[in-house]
């Protein structure tokens, strides 16, 4: 049990699963004690898997895309190389994983952007975003995804504009592409060795 | 039935309910085939309610920034004024509604920083960010919410200093701040009104 930090914190009186569908999801529901004395019995939460993603950029300072069809929007659309953390697997391990099978790209430097959750209020899994440069293709592509996924190399002007457009859709990709996109011009301010 | 809009577009065999605690989530089990043919018949889906979050200034370019407990992550974390669109509610009438909720707060410029899902993948809810200036504080704040908030205004360097510390830690937050962050920075590039 986590500790109470400050006075804000809930204590969870009760928790009890709705919907086991793991490793995809789980569902649960508590009954939890505000600071106020307030108590509401049905709080819910989403477990999901943990996520990783990376903003992957080449020598020639070109980024790494995918394009794919998402069912839950029913269309394809803009996303970064990335996927599930497997059962004890590290992130950084499962980022570099994912690169590999689904561009055949292995890179060679890797900084964190950071550890996310998909919804402050019911959770949704975890998200692990990586910002990597020295990226090269040294294999093919072999992601075993559902999606069949479309390479593209871009600059960040291309970038920037797909975004304007609308192309990026999914909380995630926004996230990751905006915090590479920040890394990407703080390293682009210093020379590179 | 959405359209088959290109070759990528996956077809719905059957559509199961899994669990229905609306308004706040539910989730279904779809069996959908593949455009290569390949049927997977435990393909899940989790539907959630439209969510609406605003990055507003004031007239001294003041960020409105909230600070409050998040139980996902059992921790105080930033946020946006923000909350759940209601059933009929038009996204910009509810964003109005929800910063003068949360924050007693007005503003006369509103403009849209785009529409995103949760998760490409499941669903998890639709996401209707805005950017909104002139704001000025008309009324005490009176959010309904469980969880009490803190009133922040900040200067963007503050908010990015926040950023970089890890003091964001939500997908949907860390969206929208770096979308308002990008939308402030054009509007600084031209002269005020």
């Amino acid at each position: 049990m986590k500790a109470v930090r400050n006075r804000k914190h809930w204590e969870v009186l009760s928790k009890v699963s709705l919907l086991d569908r793991r490793p995809w999801l789980s569902v649960y529901q508590e009954a939890v004690s505000l600071p106020d004395g307030r108590v509401v019995q049905d709080y819910y939460g989403i477990e999901m898997p943990s996520y990783t993603a990376v903003f992957a950029i080449t020598d020639e300072r070109q980024i790494i895309v995918l394009r794919s069809y998402r069912h839950a929007l029913g269309e394809v659309m803009l996303n970064m190389p990335g996927g599930m953390v497997e059962e004890g697997e590290d992130p950084l391990a499962a980022i570099q994983r994912e690169l590999l099978e689904e561009t055949g790209y292995s890179a060679t430097e890797w900084t964190s952007l950071g550890n996310f959750i998909g919804n402050a209020s019911r959770g949704c899994g975890n998200y692990y975003f990586f910002f990597a440069s020295g990226a090269s293709s040294i294999q093919a592509p072999d992601s075993g995804d559902l999606e069949e996924l479309e390479l593209l190399l871009w600059t960040p002007e291309e970038l920037v504009r797909a975004l304007d457009a609308g192309e990026a859709r999914s909380l995630g990709t926004v996230s990751v592409f905006l915090l590479g996109l920040r890394c990407l011009e703080s390293i682009q301010a210093t020379p590179m060795s």
